[in-house]
C-alpha cells in the first residue's frame, strides 16, 4: 500500500480556506486533519487525542525544543502545533493528511518534509477580497485594511507553493482541490513499488 | 491567459489507452488531440489539416531533418509524426493538447519540451493484461506472448513518466486522468502571471 500524502493549505483571510476544506473533507476522499497539540484549556465536549493533544506550556515548549513539532504558532496567548509523530503514523497507514496553516508554518513543514504538497488559495482579485471582508461585517475599516495588506504579503509567498487555486466559485474551488489530492496519488514517485511489482512478474 | 499544457499518454497494448482518452475527451475538459503528419494516403472522408497533414515521403523526411517533429514513428511502411509548430500554436491559445505515443516518442517529447506532462497507463497485473489480450481474440498465442514481453519492457520505462494510472476500473481510470489534467493547470509555475497581477494590485 502506498503511503499517505501530506497536504498543506494556506490562504489569506477571506479566501474561503475553511469552507473549501470542510466541503472537500465531506466528500468521500482519502483526506483527514491531523490532531494538533495546544496549550489552551480543554472545552466542554472536547476529548484528549481527538480534539487536541492538550499540553501544559512547559510540555509544549519541550516539544518545540525536541523538534517534535512540524510547525507551531502562538495565538491569543496559547500555543498550537502539529506533532510530527502523529502525522507520520497517519501517513504510514496510507491515509492522506491535510494541515491548514500559515505561510511560516507551511515553509517549515516543507523544510522538514519536502515531499509535502503545498496548496495556496487565492482570491479572484484584491477588489473581490476587499468586498468579501466587508461583507463578513465582523471587522472595522482599520482591521480590513490590515488584513488586505497582510493578504498582499502572503500572496507573494504563493510562488513557493506547489499549487494555487483561485476561489472564484466555491464549488469549483472544492473540485479543484479534490483534483489535486487525487492527482498527487498518481505521481510516479509514489507508485514505484507497484511498478516494480508489475515489472518483476513474468506471465507463465 | 495561461498557456495550454502538453500531455503525453503511453501504455502497453491492452491497457485501454484509446478508450480512456476517448472517454476523457468526450467530457467537457480543456483537452484535444494534435493533428499528426503522415505519409499514408488520404482516405475517403479525411481532410487535409484536420484528419492529418498529408505529406510525401520526401517532405516528411525533410521535416525530420529540419527538427520540425516532436516525435515520429514508422508503421506499416508509413511515417506518422507530431509537428512541433502545430502543438506550440495550440498551446499558445491556452488549449491543452494530448499525444498518444510510444515510449521512445514520449522520451523525445520530454527532451524537447521538458514542461510536458507524461502519463503512463498500467494494467492492474500482468495476469489481467494476459487475460485481456486473450479476450480481444484478435491475436494468436505467439503474438500475445510477444505483446506481454513488450509490455514488461515498456512498464520498466514508466518510472520516467510523471504519473501512472492503473486501469483496473475503466471509469475510475478516466476520472483519474481527468484529475491529472485538471490538477496540472493549478501548478504554481503555470500561474505566476496571475500571482504577479494580484501581488501588484493595491486596493484603494
Amino acid at each position: 500500500m502506498a503511503k499517505g500524502i501530506l497536504f498543506v493549505v494556506s490562504a489569506p483571510a477571506g479566501c474561503g480556506k475553511d469552507t473549501i476544506l470542510e466541503k472537500a473533507l465531506a466528500k468521500e476522499i482519502n483526506l483527514c486533519y491531523s490532531v494538533s497539540a495546544t496549550t489552551r484549556a480543554m472545552r466542554a465536549g472536547e476529548t484528549e487525542g481527538i480534539s487536541y493533544y492538550f499540553k501544559t506550556r512547559e510540555e509544549f515548549e519541550k516539544m518545540i525544543a525536541d523538534g517534535e513539532l512540524l510547525e507551531h504558532t502562538e495565538y491569543c496567548g496559547n500555543y498550537y502545533g502539529t506533532p510530527k509523530q502523529t502525522v507520520l503514523e497517519t501517513l504510514e497507514l496510507g491515509q492522506n493528511v491535510v494541515l491548514k496553516i500559515e505561510i511560516e508554518g507551511a515553509e517549515n513543514v516543507k523544510k522538514l518534509m519536502p515531499e509535502a504538497v503545498l496548496v495556496f488559495i487565492l482570491p479572484p482579485s484584491m477588489q473581490e477580497l476587499d468586498r468579501r471582508l466587508h461583507k463578513r461585517g465582523t471587522e472595522d475599516e482599520e482591521t480590513i485594511a490590515k488584513r488586505l495588506k497582510q493578504a498582499e504579503k502572503e500572496i507573494s509567498f504563493a510562488v513557493n507553493y506547489d499549487y494555487v487555486i483561485v476561489n472564484d466559485d466555491l464549488n469549483k474551488a472544492v473540485r479543484d482541490f479534490v483534483a489535486i489530492v487525487d492527482a498527487e496519488s498518481f505521481r510516479t514517485n509514489r507508485n514505484k513499488e507497484y511498478i516494480d511489482l508489475l515489472k518483476n512478474f513474468t506471465v507463465k
